[in-house]
């Protein structure tokens, strides 16, 4: 008896909910770990909370800077700080578009205004930026360069893209969530699915907010021992325990297995 | 930053994932226990899948034995058997009258219709009846026979409260559900105070689910355990494997621990 047809929004908040809840995840909150101010119950009230947002973006209500805007600001009612923001970047054009080549003309399309509520939504989350390197976000006068810049949505995607792989897949068609999602497909059906496309993507590229708060090196080394796990040389249970320790949470690779989620449920891939 | 006020269906959804994924919870799903063919992740599909019938009751859209049965439709679409029916006997009102007193009105005036779309939603659901003590819903003729005697959904949930705690909730003012979210806010904030809870209820009554299942011996025995548990004599964690070893889950107490969390989410008792 499956009576509801999943709608875009639908498809979103399951995917949100099967990406936290698959275990284990080497490094992230999942059903078996939290951290101290982040735990498994932010990020699943985020997924509820987020629903008008997620609406809106069906429907194509405003653009993809509001709608994000307006995600941030529906999911901001918990004290676990930033739990979707990523998600949500991923998923605004995805639920616009629908699939990666309606999501790839939306973010093709962006605006200024787009770019100015874009950076309305960062400055309150507490998302972390490398010193130097973008644009501050706490500061007013950076809203005025994007508008003397005349710079769109797209073009600070391009910006961060050298240094933020959620950024990069609005420049590249979205590749690693294709990639993400063809990985769910390939590992079967439930949560098992998810935990084989998470480690995929891991030992890919070096996840990008690892990068962030740990440096280039810590980066490559969690992607390089997620290798090791995949070619059975290294324990996937010890790899978890050694990430949470030293806090390396790959971020980046949970906001890309959201999307790539969304895109695999659109396809017919069994949650359950 | 508190930005978005909660609705009454964003209030029943949270309710309904903080109350799977509280732990360790005896013998039911939890954030570290599934069983075989009911996973945490059909309890929280569940609660994403639900929300067109929750807004709906939010809207006083329809009575509310088509509520129960659109709420029952909606989250058939996962393989995990019955997850939310109980909890849905009681929000459904709840959402309709906001609280306590306006459920009580919303089941006060319940009709002949409403019980019939119940009996069609039992029917599509896997719930334990006692046989030979209940109108069998998977016979045509108990719905003619329903119309024939002129019952109500309130005299269904009369004839049912002898042997189901849930329906007992209708017929008393939701004494249960109350004093649950008594005991939530007692307990303080956070998951924990929902562990508290529920080993608060499990310890006042025998649950109707485990008396359906296991017989009334086990139900009062699991009960003496719940209080020797919150007396300090007993082990949670070892209750719980015990409970979750001999398949003893005290699915009622959840569903009222569900209406519990939504009442005091209402009054201001903080999740997080």
């Amino acid at each position: 008896m499956r009576m509801r047809p999943l709608t875009r929004a639908d498809r979103a908040q399951l995917a949100m909910i099967l990406e936290v809840s698959a275990y284990p995840k080497p490094g992230n909150v999942d059903r078996c770990h939290d951290y101290e101010t982040t735990r498994l119950e932010h990020f699943l009230a985020s997924a509820i909370l987020a629903r008008p947002a997620l609406e809106a973006a069906e429907r194509s209500e405003g653009g993809p800077g509001a709608l994000i805007h307006q995600a941030v600001e529906c999911t901001s009612g918990h004290r676990g700080g930033n739990t979707h923001f990523g998600a949500f970047i991923l998923l605004i054009p995805l639920l616009m578009g629908g699939d990666i080549p309606g999501a790839t003309r939306v973010v093709g399309s962006t605006t200024v205004d787009d770019a100015v509520e874009f950076y309305r939504a960062f400055g309150k989350t507490e998302v972390r930026v490398i010193q130097g390197h973008e644009l501050d976000v706490h500061d007013p006068s950076s809203i005025m360069e994007i508008r003397s810049r005349g710079m769109t949505l797209y073009d600070l995607m391009l910006f961060s893209a050298p240094r933020d792989m959620v950024a990069r897949e609005w420049i590249n068609g979205f590749e690693m969530t294709r990639r993400g999602a063809d990985l769910i497909h390939a590992a079967g059906s439930g949560q098992q699915a998810v935990v084989e496309a998470f480690l995929g993507l891991l030992s890919l590229e070096p996840d990008t907010f690892v990068i962030k708060k740990h440096g280039p090196d810590v980066a490559s080394k969690t992607m390089e021992k997620a290798r090791e796990v995949r070619e059975g040389l290294r324990d996937l249970q010890a790899f978890d325990q050694e990430c949470i320790d030293k806090k390396i949470n790959p971020g980046s690779i949970a906001d890309i297995i959201i999307a790539a989620l969304y895109i695999a449920l659109g396809e017919g891939w069994e949650w359950d």
